[in-house]
């Protein structure tokens, strides 16, 4: 089936008739599909959207593909600092190498922006298919892979209510059994300390963990001091720093990944905090910086290196034609080590 | 100028004469400087050797570079894990995001092997230039580039006597002045742990660096004991067990980077000895890990985020037309911290 005789199948919206409502010529939607990057980005924008308002779709079907198969795939990360994402991101290369694909990422600077920018630089440079961090993008940039043809999945979240195909752990009920663990030791005045949450679906699930926990335990989670700030080492501090300032000030800290949890356990040393006695800091992610503080940290582990293989398997499926049918989901565990504690006795 | 003009000057190899020489038809020549993961490897080693032999060069001169850009420009680094090159990437990549090109990464977990198919891939996939990092690799993928055109910028690495474009410190003379502090203690019995020195120029010079301060010193190098390992936290835990059984003993391990030193610390204490009170421990490159160990680390500090910046500028003038005519050395700075202390009385 060549790719005149699709487009011209009665009732499906064609090439022109997307360059006609975008105003444009059929060369330009053709290098706005094809070479994203070479385009002005209001015309691209004027062209995307006439793209969806039509439904068009160009026709890479499974035999085009095939052929014009690079054996790259991209990855974008939210960041290369800290090695949060490091060590799935081996992994998934490491897989991807030993069936003789090569890895190119990007990292977004936790930027839907930037992010969108480096999915059309990937897909422009021929990527194969792509893996993402959480399902949190525009319905645009979606349907702009699906315009493509280029497969796509959606990694560190395992969301039951979301359809997307997705490999990762239950980010909420995760956060949910930590909390719970703190607040059974008697802890009743907590501290949370996350990323950003608009536009990262993982921070949010995190934070609803802790919320699900207080809740079940007959906790109002309103009462739970929340502060939100960029995942560093220096951030979590200045946020441990302004929770102790408040009264009443926590007796446990519950943060979002060990980036945050190293930093208030740095900065609870300075204050002259004993922890986990004057106060109680947990992580989230088992990175290794998780076990070279000292105590080290309570937190959760995720299976990264395992997410990692097991997300190159499927896209490499995936570029072949095969599909997983449904997303899968990790085990998460809790980590008790030595940042946990009861409450300071009143 | 046009190609067809260009390859018609007399003297000079054209694509037909590759093509015989190799066994092959203009077309596979030509894919394989275009596409050359498109081409079986035994076929492309025969093209390139015939490339090589002829000195062909393609005609990709300034102008002809300019319309092929991608905005795109690719870095190779060893590894993704510990955070080693992290900082500077990601700051590499937020001055060319400013610039309007956008960075793909891959990692070679320090195989030459991967990295050459890497940086084909890169090539292939249209990258404008390459940061790669430390000069050790083959002069084939060298030749590679320079027919490409591929602006190519090394990272990590000022050594005075190559003559390739760089932007680095001086990994030896940093690591000799931190060495210079450890003797001047009093320090007599050295252990070295180092990341393995062949095919990593910066692992060797550091090395060397701490032979250099020796013999200053009036030390015979070849009484430092030296393991050589892949950097990892456990790794350089390992490392320090096995230097304690040796005897003597050393009584300041020098390790190649901060990683290592952060898995002997770690040993140290699960040994039960006092640093620096029994044994002294320094690291290299001062990335987060160094200062959230207790004591923090005495390392040297590697201006990594000046480094990133200042290469992407460098690069995106590459890009334009307007190379750097001189490497650019950065200067390192000791950090004093809490790992190193005089020996322990006898």
């Amino acid at each position: 089936m060549s790719r005149k005789a699709k487009e011209s199948d009665h009732n499906l919206p064609t090439l022109a008739d997307v360059a006609t409502r975008a105003g444009v010529s059929t060369a330009t939607v053709s290098r706005c599909l094809n070479s994203p990057d070479q385009v002005q980005e209001r015309t691209r924008d004027r062209v995307m959207t006439a793209v969806q308002d039509l439904g068009y779709s160009p026709n890479f079907g499974a035999r085009a593909l095939a052929a014009r198969r690079t054996n790259t795939i991209g990855a974008i990360i939210p960041t290369m600092e800290n090695a949060i994402f490091a060590r799935a991101i081996q992994a998934f290369q490491e897989e991807l190498h030993a069936s003789g694909v090569t890895l190119l990422v990007s990292s977004s600077s936790y930027s839907p922006e930037i992010e969108e920018e480096q999915i059309r630089t990937l897909v422009a440079r021929g990527a194969d298919a792509l893996l993402l961090i959480g399902h949190d993008r525009s319905p645009a940039i979606y349907q702009f892979l699906e315009n493509r043809g280029v497969p796509v999945l959606i990694s560190w979240a395992y969301d039951p209510a979301i359809a997307r195909l997705s490999i990762g752990f239950d980010n909420r009920r995760a956060m949910a059994e930590l909390a719970t663990e703190v607040l059974q030791l008697g802890h009743r005045t907590i501290g949370i300390i996350s990323a950003e949450c608009a536009g990262n679906d993982r921070a949010r699930a995190r934070v609803d963990g802790v919320y699900d926990a207080m809740r079940a335990q007959g906790l109002d989670p309103s009462t739970a001091y929340l502060i939100e700030t960029h995942y560093s080492i220096e951030n979590g501090g200045q946020a441990l720093r302004r929770m102790m300032q408040h009264d009443p000030c926590p007796t446990a800290v519950i943060c979002g990944n060990d980036v945050l949890a190293v930093g208030a356990l740095q900065m609870a040393r300075e204050l002259g905090l004993a922890v986990p006695g004057d106060i109680s800091i947990t992580g989230f992610d088992d990175i290794e910086l998780a076990r070279v503080v000292d105590p080290q940290l309570t937190t959760v582990h995720v299976p990264h290196r395992d997410m990692g293989r097991q997300a190159a398997r499927l896209l490499v499926d995936m570029v072949a034609g095969h599909p997983a049918s449904d997303s899968v989901r990790l085990e998460t565990t809790l980590r008790m080590r030595g940042t946990l504690g009861p409450p300071p006795a009143e």
